[in-house]
Order: structure tokens, then C-alpha cells, then sequence
């Protein structure tokens, strides 16, 4: 198993500015179009901390705070929150910065959990080093990623129960 | 209120190619395609179903079970599962028709739960009439999309609770 | 020459949501998105059917019969309608849903009638498997794929005739 | 009723360079690339003509008479043939450029001919000045314009009779 | 005249991951698309500084100085450097992460100086507020953007006295 | 060596119609835009002349003289001006059809220079035959870019004198 990394090493910030194309009819950005840059963002996070190639497996949550509009520069960042064997959950926070309101502070506009596989060249899983937080804070998304895979799993097995009857 | 419309009525398939832009140097679609595309989908249904705009508001989970590939004809089927007052839980299936295999049956590679608000033109919120399942399948989903909505908000406060201290 | 393969076999249907990208100033989507669209549709129908890659040879008829508008839920259906040695006739309807009246019937939108032809890696043609027409209606399209076929070649005697005259 | 105009005043090229977007897996371009690049040259020639906004009634016929790569420089020349009341038929030739033969003559890669009616704001058709052919070449495009008219009514009406049994 | 805004009010960084599309067929992007990248974060720094709409006038030098490949993520810094009555230098420095080297220091791939000019809702040039440099570097910039701009018009009038012969 | 080219030999226009996708919120095309168009056109006169690949390697001056407009058919005329060792300065012109006005002559909206380096497939510079100039016209554009390139040479050196102080 190779060294681990600090959760700092993987951190990513994508940045782009929003035009008419993606956005409905009322001006404002489509969901989709902030799914797509969240998962470039934390795709690159994945790949960074696990020196090659991951893969979305899922995503356990998205929340959409506020409308994003034509015109706005937001800034995604990401990091590996936390690791397994193979997979890693990576954060990602989504701010807007108003084109008309440069002075006021960036708005938060979206939080996301995703998790990434590592794989290899033929697309199976591959052992990923380990995160190791390093400040109180690191430590405390480290323990809150726990906290949604055991509910995760929880939700998973409540829904099978349903299903099973 | 206006008066409900049953659970078929807001169903919704969109179904595309996968094609040279959508992949990876690995020859994989992009998770963040197939979160595009079930956005769209799932944005119409919520649409079609409450009659007006509906916005993306959070995604409670998408699962990403088998890769896309190029040249897959991916089918995308989403409905409205549950209705509160405001806001409709949009469950979304999407199937792969591998192009050199047309006769054998499609392959699920994702399922996605999504929460969409109806807005009205100024943005804010607005009533959505209810959902009405008629078949024990609809009936299935509606009670498990309670299951998820309860599991979120007991998330949320594992989380809250956790950051509290 | 391997058998044959139903006409059913080959059915294929894309659907996409049209947006603002796709329209003119008038708000009403341009033709051409519109004939790329019945391409891609064609083209999967006849690379099913021919299990294998096949390009376009030409169009016979394209009718652009209702406009169609952003929002507008637009679904392509092709299938194989007629084969030669190594071409295929397809034949595509495009139905709009207007977003605005979910309840109502699609309107048929365009029409449309390609010749593609099966080419093996180099580029060359190659033999296609027979299409068996096994309904009533997949008769008559098999006829009337005949007969386009024989006002085609007639048209292009007059033409040929004119210049020469 | 305008004054006519001649069959140059409508002439418009499009010249664009064909990148790895349009193509498929065998580094061919997409008919569809082709058929939106064709609708696009021959719209503009139909608005310059008519003074105003036209939209595609129907495509006569497209041929693709040679496959188009990636790097090729494709040249699309259209001009309005034949006027009727409110529609127009323009022609289109496609030629393309080998990048690695700069010396040779372009190559002829499709030929097509659509049918363009003139539209007012409303979208309703409105007429259409007489198109003045003036040379020789005008006047036999002229001609073979009637000549795929009389076909296409000849076609249309066989096929009626056909379902009418 | 408003009061003058610090170079430190208008500093923009815009930040994306480079795709297949963004590249030809040796695996480097395009010129083409890094200069679009440039008016981007150009045109945003420039709008930040003057509150309002402003369109790129000239682009007085860009140098690109070593290849950006599939997968860099590229970082593109601009800030208003420089402003006269209605127009604004805006200096752009680009810098590429390459993916499998997240240690190494992001290496310097273009260098760009493009001129911006206020404009109102209908297009007429505007005053813009004076940039007010604050730190010995912000002081070296401005006097370079006076060099290159008594260069840029020293040039125009040798290319104007050689044309006059 | 190979022998040289005339002037003539590497010239290629492109010409294309601006859309909504290209435009901001004012209706006018973004510089970036017309950028990248400049790049593509100048890249394949550079690559004509010199018989192979050719990167962008820097951008001595790019004038935006007119805005263009949605709508706007835009032509971009390259040429190569000057050749030295391995680099060559192509100039660009570009010129816009108002749609609205077909019997007006084009407008000049942007005039720019760059200059491209012949490349090998390992990246590393090669030779490029010499452009041989043979009209009046040739001369003179020969010789600005000599101009030019001393102009240039010269603002690099008076901006690095002035870093050193």
C-alpha cells in the first residue's frame, strides 16, 4: 500500500463563468449543468489523490441552495474527504459570485457528496492510498463522511426490507 | 388545490446516443453526462407533472451500477414518486442498449432520486398538486420515497448533531 | 448472406427536449437540428439492422410538416423499411409533445426517407442481410420504398436527359 | 409585389474545417454534420433572397458522394434556383479540400435541394419575389427545379394511390 | 468621475480541466481555444474594474510558451493593469497543472495583454474609473502597459508611413 | 530546403454565420469568439504553406474595429505574410455581411497577426519553406511584417530593460 496523502493534496478548484446556454428560460442555470461541473471538479480531486484513474460510482447527495444566473463566476471546490480500500468520498462546495456584487462575498449555491472508485486500465478496482486528516476540520468532514456511509448503508437496507415485504 | 393527476401521467423518457464527446480517454461516458442527462429528464417530469416550472433541488442519491460506453443507446425514464406541498420526489431509471448486442436486454446503469420544487415566475415556490398512485408499483415507490425522506432529514441532523458537538 | 431479420428488429426511437441552443430568433427550432437528429436515428436503425456500421448515401425526402419550439419533448422512430444488396432504405417520423399540453396527442412534425449503405472497416459496401416484412403495414412500407426507389431513378434520367438535351 | 432578383444576388458560401467533434469512430464525418451544414448555407441564401426570415419546408434530395475526414476544408455554395408564390428551392453543392492535397481540385462530396418558404413575424407565409435567372446556368437550374417539382408531386401522388389501395 | 478602485478589485481567475475537444490530432490544444480562455477572464477583470459592460478592442501580444495537453488543468489570472479615459489594459498570465504530476509547480503556458473598452447599453464608449496601483509590482505593470502602449502606437504609424511610402 | 510557395499558395478563407450561442447579453459576438476563428483560419494557411502541422506561438496584434453581430455572416481571409527559419507571420482579415443588408459591401471587423511555427510529430520545431511574395501587394505585406517583427523584438527588450531597472 503506497503512503497516504493529506487531505489538502487533493483539493481542486474549477472556476467558470455562466452564460445563456446554460440557462432556462427564466435565467437561471439549469441543476444539470451544476451536477456536470460538481462531478469535473471532484473528478479531478479523486484522480489527484489517487495518483490515476477513478470513476463516479455515486453520488449520496446534491443540495441546491440558491439560484445560480446567467453571468455569475462560480468556483467549485473539492476535496477527499475520506478513503477505503477502494473508494473515496469527495466534498464539494459551489459558490457565486454575483457579476453586479463584486464586493459582497461569494454565495454558497450547492453542496455535494460523491464517491469515486479508483481503477486500472481495464476498469477494475484498485486499492487507493489512505486520506489522512490533518487540521480539526479535516477531521471532522473525515468523521461526517463516516456518519453518511453508515446512513447510506442504513437507507439501503430499509429500502430492501420494504421491497422484501 | 387543483386536483391530483396519477402517477403515469407524469412519466417521461428521453433516450440519446453516446457519442465521442461524452467519454474519457478510457472510452467510459462521464458520470457527469449521465447526471446531466437524468437531470433533464427528471426536470420534465416534474414539469409535465405540476403543470409549470419546477427547479432541481437537492438529488438524494444517483447509483452508477455499469460503465457507459460509446456508441450505447442509453434510455432514461423518470416519474414523479411522491408529491409534499411544494416540492416531488422524481425517481429515474437509465438503461444501456450496447450497440453490438441489440438483442439482448438493455443493462440498468444508473437509478436516481432527485427533489424538484415548483416555482412560480418570480422564482418563489408554489403548490403542486398531488400525486396519486394507482398500481401497488406506485404505491411501492411512494412509501419508499417517505423511507428516503425520512433517512435525509435523520441525516441532516446526525450531521447537525455532529457539528454541534 | 446471412438470414433475414424482421422489420421490428431494427425499430429505434431517440427523444430529446429542445432548447434554446436549437432555435432561431423566431423561437421556432432551424431544420437542421432537426434533419441531424433523423440522421442519428437512421443511422442506428441501419447500423441494428445491418450489425454493423453503415453511412448515409442520401436522402430521398425530408417534409417538415408542424415547427417545433423550445420545450417541445421531440421523439425520432426509425426503422428499415426496404433492402437492396448493400443499401437499406429507413424510413423516420418525428412527433413533437408541446410542453404546454401534455394531454394532447404528438404532433407529427417531420418525415423523412434516407438510403444508407453498409460498409465494412475499409469504407468499402458490403452486403446486408434481407429485411422480412412480417405485418400488413410493413408491407406497405416495403412497397412504397420500392417506389420512391423507381421515382428516384426516373428523376434522375430526366434530369440527365435535360442536361444531355 | 417586389421587384425580382437575379439568381447571383441569393449566392452564399459557408467554409468551415472539419474537427474530431463531427466525425464517427472511423474518422469519417457524420451525414448529419453535413445535412445541418447544408441547412444553414441554404437558409441564408433563402433570407438574402427573400428579403426576410425563411424556414425549411422540405428537403428534394441529398446525395453524399464522397465520404469527408477529419482536417478537410468543406466549402458549401447555395443559390436560389426557382421561386413559386411563397416557396423557394435553393441548391446546395458541398466540395471539400484534402488537407494533404492543397494542389488538387476540390472534391464534390454532396449535392442537395430543399424547398425554403418565406415566413412573417407570425410564422405565416408570406410572398416571395421572383428569382430572375440570367445566365444559361441559371436558366437550366431553373428548369431541372421544375423538372424535381413534377417529380416530387409524380412521387407523392403514387404513394397516395398505393395507400388508397 | 467615480472614484478609483485598487488593481486588487479586479483580479479574476477562471479555471478548467482541457477535454478531447479542446485539442488536435497530436494530443495539444488549440491556440484558438486558450485565446478564448484569455478574452474570458479578460473581459471578466475588466467588467469587475469598470461596474459595468465592457468589449474587447485589440489584443496587443499573445505569447504561448510551452504546449497545454489533455487533462492539464489550466488556471487562466487576469487583473486591469493599466487605464486611460474609456479603456483598460488587462494583463492574463496562464498556467497549466499537468495531471500526472500534482507535485510539480504549475508551469507558465501564455502571457497576454488585450485592451478593453467601457461601453454603454448602447454600445458608446464610457468613461471607466482610474485603476490606482498599490503595490511595487502593481506600479511595474502599469508603467510596462504604458510601454507597450506607446510601442502599439509607434507601430501603427511606421506601418502607416510604409504604406505611404 | 523545398522549394518556396507564392504568397497565393496558402491562402483559405472560412466563412460562417454568428448564432445566439456566440453572442452576449447585448446581442454582439464576443471577442473570444472571433479569437478562435482568427486561430483556425490563420492555423490552416499555415499549414498549407509549410506542408505539415503548425502551432500558434504567438499573437503580434489583433484589431477589433466593428461589432458583429447575431446573424452576421462573417468571413475570415489568412494568408501567409512572411516566413522565417521555422516560423511564419500569417495575417488575418475578417470582414461581416449585415444579414439585413446583402447589397451593402462587407465591413471590415477585425485585422490581426500570428505567428505559427512548423512542427514535427515529436513537437520539435522544423524547417518551413520560404513565402515567395509576387505582387506589389505580397511586397508590402512581406515587409510590414518585418516591421513588425522588429517592433516586436523591440518592446521585449524595452520591457525587460525596464525590469531590470
Amino acid at each position: 500500500m503506497a503512503a497516504g496523502k493529506p487531505t489538502s493534496y487533493s483539493r481542486v478548484t474549477l472556476s467558470r463563468i455562466m452564460t445563456a446556454v446554460d440557462v432556462n428560460l427564466y435565467g437561471t442555470v439549469h441543476g444539470g449543468v451544476l451536477m456536470k461541473f460538481v462531478d469535473d471538479v471532484a473528478g479531478a480531486a479523486a484522480a489527484r489523490h489517487s495518483g490515476g484513474t477513478a470513476v463516479t460510482a455515486s453520488i449520496d447527495e446534491i443540495v441546491f441552495s440558491e439560484p445560480v444566473r446567467v453571468g455569475d463566476l462560480v468556483h467549485a471546490h473539492a476535496q477527499v474527504n475520506w478513503t477505503g480500500n477502494t473508494s473515496m468520498e469527495v466534498g464539494v462546495k459551489v459558490v457565486a459570485e454575483r457579476w453586479d456584487s463584486a464586493e459582497d462575498e461569494p454565495v454558497r449555491v450547492a453542496t455535494a457528496y460523491l464517491v469515486f472508485v479508483g481503477v486500472d486500465v481495464g476498469g477494475a478496482p484498485r486499492a487507493v492510498r489512505p486520506v489522512l486528516p490533518e487540521t480539526p476540520e479535516d477531521e471532522r468532514r473525515f468523521r461526517e463522511a463516516e456518519i453518511r456511509r453508515a446512513h447510506r448503508l442504513a437507507r439501503r437496507r430499509a429500502i430492501q426490507a420494504h421491497r422484501a415485504g
